[in-house]
């Protein structure tokens, strides 16, 4: 069986979620969210956040999105992402199908900048157009980089001043938390609505929505209902968050992720092999000669990004699995078949 | 901690699913659905229902019907249900969203008619008003009765004549294939489209949504992901359905369920208790006194149905925790409130 | 060529909207509503209402239905009609189609009731199901008949009891203006919004939605162009309403009809002709035996309403263009087919 | 009153039509285009077509493109446009109202390329992303540049080669049969559908929808119904149709506009004015200073289009009421305020 550095969602749970669920097999709870380990688990990331927000569990990423933007934009509103945004490319088409356009400018690094959307804001200005009224970034990004603490009050900022909500999508929040100086409580202070991702971190399923501005809960769980995204038994994934949000094992998650992504970038530039971004969480972007890929792939599992003539951009995700051997095995493998000793 | 009669999603799984979920912890699966879980879920049931029907594996049940059903009609067409049909009444308005208007037709038992269709079809004849084309059916129903085997191929024989397509919702088709005369293969043989409920069978989440009909097949992963029901860990509800397709494991849940059902139900005719409908299957409506329901609730959870003046229905579910003792208890306790020996 | 009581929308317009689209045709006018026809129209209006709404001028009525309900309801929330509801009933689903339910109770003689509404509303409690957020009623009704200030004075102050809006479809209120004593500012006082409908009075094309309810008119002109609504020569029907608005036009329009209707009423009646509904406006609804009705479309023009196996009911509809030779005319044939002299 | 070069429709018609609307004043008509007048004009266009299309009349173009959009996408599918198209900037978002991305590229000259259609299928290649089904180009372009018979062919043939279908906004195709080598039934031969502008064509208000591929043909009329741009009076701009249709008269208002916008830019030349586009029809896009479009705008309407910090480009739109002496004096004014003489 050939290791994966696929994604990070290859693996069903961490241990420990595994044995609270089996802990819990007992008990009966009420259904839609309303039972005690919600309650809980709603506490704990109130406590981590520092906060008071409407906190809801829903099944995954791009229906967690859906429900976020769906429920802030009017008809003719917009949202605004950068290019590689995942709203942007990787949803099928999800937010449009709810009505809305994404609007969209050129990344650096990974990253929407201020440029961007001061460029959006003034190419809308009337009613033969639509209106931008939410801002969507994510952390860590689609290409591996993190905002800093800085860039997201900046964007923050700029959309209050401006009148825009802004939604940070948190897929990849642990290693986010670990690899910026954004802290829990600044997710709470600097957006209007975020989310806790928990597929890509260790959960077999669901998504932490956390709703921190006042005006964007009213009437919140009609929205998950009508998007099709109220689970039944909405006590599982808050178990599961029971869990993450239990001592430091979040961010931990991000943490060992983070390293084990580190050791890798690092070795791999002993050999000298170049880099599509400036990866600082568990996505790494390698650039390596599309004559070793065939091979490669034979014992480990990856995903192409870019793929080019003569060499691509291939994608190594480092999940809570990782393990510094599974490093050291692929290395090796890529310095055997680029005939390096 | 007082037991629960208000749903069959009260409790996390199966103790065999969890025991599965254990064993394959350390595995590593690729995303979206196309790993070998999936894989062997989908030959499982392709063989219980003597088929080659391409199968998914989604989060919840409406979340199944929103896809199943706007992945079917376009824009001007419309569904046929019963008014008290899921879809119709449950779902916050989650068809609707999808652009589609639902017509019904009052149910008897439970159970949409041919007559309603009849006349659904002839009231829509032209292009002021929208096109039926598909006809929702639910078996168990939202009353506990069952569609017999007959009234199954009436109904799809009917929708084939007339140039439409039927889908049915087995959320609870583990006491519908327990209590009806239809099996498996006749799902496959009798609809273009249905789903083998999981969240409601012992699954911590999930549904099969079973696609017969050839001409519905086409790029369904699209309609999946576009309408938000991709799930990364795909393998985490196949993983669940290896389980319950495993033996007669499935069946067995609602066998139980429905043998707990009738018992509860026996016993309540003992007291001369009244029901509001007939069911067969895991959900009973004994209509009781308002004077004890306060007192009843102090022991046993349950939902209102329909609050009277005097005397109210309400909603008994039996799940795959469900034990004789804990009917002997509430039946007991419902006596002791009606002062009965 | 014989005539036709198909519909009040045969001929293209009043003599008197021709002539001033004649007189105006040298102009030079900014479009999309921002023109000086379009202030005096709005302003004609507005004085008519004794008010100061917002007034917009579209195309047809389906359309401004859809822009009118899409602009007030979230996505989750639906819209009370009844049974018989122009939305409900002959828009192909276009209000679904932005994603709402349209809830219905039955009709009694064409109109909603109140209890209708409130059994609505008792049912729709929780966020499982749709919100109900706005009543839809019709002045004059699908059968012609109309509402009285009684009758909109209570359900605009059960509605607003209620947390809920009123909008009035006045696809014919011309006539309704006519037959009931509901006055223009009536319409300005006891509705959140409403229409006054162009097309079935007079004009080529075009209705004028009225919002009195400040809530309802923030950047009301994104809504109308992001629904397809926004006529780039807005300045047409307002220049059709000009006319309207003059003096006691469009009053007259509807009186005119109903005098019409009135007088075929009457003169069936003294042939014991038996009808559908109690009219008071210009649809006409006799109950006629089948066997003469194919040799009564050689001569006239008439649509079937509701097809029996012995006798049917049709319906006639009088126009701007209908005299009363053209009553008398139709009634001689009746008679003559009827074999009465 | 100063004369207006904002647009192509300040004006209500051209005088044959007013005067033809007169004509019929006294005529009934069947509704929603079953009418003799929709069927003759039906039948003029694919005379001049030479095909055998089915022609539908809808109110104006955004709702136009919607019908046309929506009614051929399924709800994963996507449009490709240029950055610069029509749906893309200026409808408000209509298309994704309906639940569509709109896929662009960047325009060359304001055409959209086969390079930019190339990356985006190849951009596009599974479930996770839209998938591209259709092409919308416009002729005449958003500034004023034509495509070639060939360029058309050229992207036909690759749309059609790719499994695409091609929609062609004839919003100002008037001046496009005028200014480009494609012909009237080149539009039938090398679209899939495309439709005949009016509005800004000399109409009041109308669009002729032209459907040549059999497969887009299906119940259309509930598409025009449900997406709200079904017209009552369909024989209202269907006479308008038989105007424009007759003689040449639809192709010589777009010479007429061509000539008056040909001369201008001429003139400009003449004093050294620079262009922001390569117009070949009648919108013209001078660069002009800042300093003198006050005081222009005190004589002449325009708009403006790219606003500079010194000088800006704004738009003159020459219409079916363009002369010459209009030229003259706007020339002349601009030489006035630039002191040249």
């Amino acid at each position: 069986m050939k290791y994966s550095f696929r994604n990070d969602y290859s693996s069903i749970a961490l241990d420990e979620i595994l044995l609270k669920l089996n802990e819990c097999k007992n008990e009966q709870n009420i259904g839609y969210g309303e039972d005690l380990h919600t309650k809980r688990a709603v506490k704990m990331i109130n406590d981590k956040i520092k906060g008071n927000s409407d906190i809801y569990f829903i099944a995954g990423g791009t229906i967690t999105n859906m429900i976020a933007i769906g429920s802030i934009l009017k008809p003719y509103e917009a949202v605004i992402a950068c290019d590689t945004g995942h709203i942007n490319v990787h949803e099928t088409g999800a937010i449009e199908g709810l009505g809305h356009k994404v609007l969209y400018g050129k990344n650096i690094d990974g990253k929407l900048t201020i440029d961007s959307i001061k460029t959006i804001l003034n190419n809308h200005t009337d009613y033969h157009m639509v209106k931008p009224k939410l801002i969507y970034i994510s952390n860590a990004t689609e290409l591996g980089s993190v905002y800093s603490l800085n860039e997201l009050k900046e964007i923050y900022n700029y959309a209050h001043k401006h009148d825009l909500y802004l939604y940070l999508d948190g897929a990849r929040l642990a290693s986010a938390l670990d690899a910026s100086d954004i802290k829990y409580e600044d997710y709470r202070k600097y957006t209007d609505i975020f989310y806790i991702g928990g597929t890509k971190n260790g959960c077999p399923f669901g998504e932490a929505l956390v709703i921190n501005n006042d005006k964007l809960k009213i009437e919140f769980q009609y929205y998950i209902k009508h998007f099709g995204g109220m689970l039944a038994k909405g006590f599982v994934p808050a178990i599961c968050f029971e869990v993450l949000m239990g001592n430091d094992n979040y961010i931990n998650v991000g943490r060992l992720e983070n390293e084990m992504a580190k050791y890798l970038i690092a070795e791999l530039k002993k050999i000298n092999i170049k880099f599509y971004s400036k990866s600082v969480t568990n996505q790494v972007f390698p650039i390596l000669p599309n004559n070793i890929l065939d091979r490669l792939y034979d014992d480990y599992d990856f995903e192409y990004w870019v793929k080019g003539d003569e060499e691509s951009v291939i994608r190594f995700v480092t999940s809570f699995t990782t393990r510094k051997e599974h490093i050291d095995g692929l290395v090796l493998k890529i310095k055997e078949l680029l005939s390096i000793d």
